[in-house]
């Protein structure tokens, strides 16, 4: 449906990893490979935490409307906008209107939250999730996405305090909305989210056929699959990245996140355990 | 906040009362003079039914996010389309985004909708709001304003079997949820809505200092003011013209609709009735 | 580079033949076949003739720069309108700017021209190119594409007096120009262009590569390509359809238009004949 | 017709000075008082240079066809963007259309410009102005103004070496162009062009009735217009401000340039001379 892309490490100048690279995440905005489409050109958008210590935590947003590979705004921006940790997407929408509070990531204070997947029967089944959501978040859901529903059910679920089991009750309760409809199936995601120091990277579906999500191994990996990105050779071992499909044709660089599974990467470290819905 | 114009009568060349006259609506989207806003430029919106008999009874819209005084499609659009019924409403936001799905006139079925006002505290009271919208009906919301909500709350009640009423009952909805949140004087209305035959249009609010609204009393009246319009010689007594602010500066050209009244305009033919919430 | 339609006949509703069949155009802007690129996806435009008598000769236009696909208000105009004679066209740009002056078809006065190819190395023959523009035809160009300026040097030809010299005369100036400046096989195209009565479709390429060019043999042919369209039981076999690929799979409704030819359709007729540049 | 601001000093975050001041750029787009339109949201763009040694010299810039005062992608780059020299503008567009390849600031390698006012019948002159643009400029053309037709002019005549006389002769060239055409008055102009060090201001026109224009005496005096904006605080007094119109009512902060003048800004100092088109 999308394919993503976030980056946490020493601080880069976006453009080296979201143009340069020869399948670069622009690339797969026309012709991604493993997605369920090959065209993600609903919108996109960027979200990055600044390098400047004057800003505060809060990350910048960038989204845009038309297709990421023809917009000038977004590769000026990535030219001149270095971070340690940003989150890139490109959509293709299931439906919903193609505008700019559709666009991932969606934002809650520090926090950026995006997604690739979908939620079966999403129309049938939104008013039961969005009255779940917490009196004080409703009013501040701007678009009408099924991923917009999932990031406030899992703020109301404390996402703040305890990413995991927030997430975790938050897919527990669209299975269980579900079920109640006789919608089969319902969850589909990758999802990442980060409060600008940690990233945690969900791969999850209720059939156990999920969207592919992948990380690199090493910095050396990355070099090794990008030798003609000049900047890899400043990036330092701490840096990780996270795709919904690798950027190169080096299997090497890129390890598979499994089925049923979330990663967390921080300061150069990552560890993956088991995702249980509740 | 808003602009808005209804037509009915012998159809019409849209561009004829859209564009052609002195302080038209494309002109009151910059330099309204009526409003709380001198500028409208926060999206527009055409909402109009056909001539064409091989066409349902469906009505076109054509929404933008721009304003619409620099719009080449709707000035295209506006000088290509003929019709015995149409919407057209340039929108000022209070605060919700400027995307086309916030943009009116809204549409279900045959139905259309327009709103000139607010919501007071709209943020707080939207959450209990679209918990009274039915079942059925809620997915099809499309966008986050007040507006639509208010279109989809009239729809719950009934307005497609008996329009005057089903809005009576949304407004004493929206009045009876702003006072158990504390919230006073919550309703600053003008809205007009039409099933392709009548024309519905309200004015009303809490605190009785309601938007203006007017609408034409005579083509003759229409010709005296604006006799720079061609096609207005053509038209024939029975077409009728319902606005936010007059077209023009001769005031006996237009009848102001009294505060907490509502009037129907079908067939040549238009009366008024006091509006009571409910 | 990009995909068009142009049809001719019976007047149809333009969803008809823009949406309804299985590898409409709407389908190619994902997942065109047969060209250069398989998503074309920056921007579209529609050009169409009135069936309305009141309406003069002019035809309307409506232009986008996102994606055919996503466009709601496109979708609604294509099944409010209907038309004799009409252009649709999306758009993948070979570097120009995603803008609406840049969409096809461009327009002057009662006639609409489209594209697909381009001219090599444009950016250093623009100046010349422009040059070569009448005086009193150069301020009226809006965008910036190669597409704009043969329209205007073949207006400047004398297209609206007599077509075919005036689109020879175009492409031999471009192929004259490009030989100065050392630019090997410079054009690339396949063109339409009408004055609303006929319209002339051009393939033709210096290298005799072009891309491809089609028209629909006969109404039977299209219905029977295309069972599922039922408005298709309702046209004329006066009706035809020239496209840059074939609508659907049965290769026989769909004649191939030989390099180096143009063709013109007029009243249910056309006729084929030999395009050599001047 | 449009309004524009430029700073330059210690690095400053966008957002002070854009969206702040009580009478801030993004106000005037909404409700200019000093120009000839109230309104200006045919558009807006920024210009910047970044404070980051990794990135080069060339500035960043980000347009948008909408309105400024909605746009929420600029309110974000306003928030996380700090700068020591920025160029901002808001658009009333005299005709030409609303696109982002008509948005200032215009950039070409490490120069920005921008231009508030325009070329009289610039529809008629603008074939001889563009004729007179180096071959090798020509092709970089991206829109339709005649804001961007001066800069290439400028370019043309070695703004990039010796800035003033370019301007001088570029005037002069269109002074004596208009004189051939018979079209008086033809040069009304505001314009800020910089290199990223010096920032040069012009006011011209050829009746000598120009637009207005300012600049900040000294930060001391912009703390008092301003004691609203915590972040004037920390600005040292070798920070400038030009602008369209005084951001704040108290006159005295502002000390307006004469008709005919430039003004040079450079590492706190500034200094005017008299302006002679050539």
């Amino acid at each position: 449906m999308c394919r993503w892309m976030a980056f946490s490490g020493s601080p880069l100048l976006i453009d080296t990893l979201l143009y340069k690279p020869k399948h670069s995440l622009i690339d797969q905005s026309q012709h991604a490979e493993l997605g369920a489409e090959t065209t993600n050109g609903d919108g996109f958008g960027l979200g990055w935490y600044p390098t400047d210590p004057v800003l505060s935590g809060t990350p910048g947003t960038f989204h845009g409307v038309g297709p990421a590979w023809s917009n000038r705004n977004l590769r000026d921006l990535a030219g001149h906008l270095r971070s340690p940790l940003f989150f890139a997407h490109v959509r293709a929408s299931s439906g919903t209107a193609v505008q700019e509070t559709n666009c991932h990531p969606f934002r809650h204070e520090n926090w950026l939250w995006m997604h690739n997947g979908s939620i079966r029967d999403f129309a049938r089944l939104k008013r039961d999730l969005l009255l779940e959501v917490d009196d004080a978040l409703f009013p501040l859901i701007q678009g009408s996405t099924d991923s917009e529903a999932m990031f406030y059910l899992a703020l109301t679920y404390g996402l703040r305090d305890d990413p995991v089991p927030a997430v975790e009750r938050m897919v527990g309760f669209v299975e269980a909305t579900a079920a109640r409809h006789g919608v089969a199936d319902p969850v589909q995601m990758t999802v990442a989210t980060t409060d600008g120091e940690r990233i945690w990277a969900f791969r999850y579906s209720t059939a156990h056929q999920s969207r592919t999500l992948f990380y690199s191994r090493t910095v050396d990996g990355l070099r090794a699959v990008h030798p003609e990105v000049e900047a890899l050779r400043l990036l330092s071992d701490q840096d990780r990245l996270v795709v919904s499909e690798p950027l190169g044709v080096m299997p090497d660089a890129f390890r598979e996140v499994p089925e049923s599974t979330y990663s967390v990467i921080y300061a150069g470290q990552d560890e993956m355990s088991g995702f249980n819905p509740r």
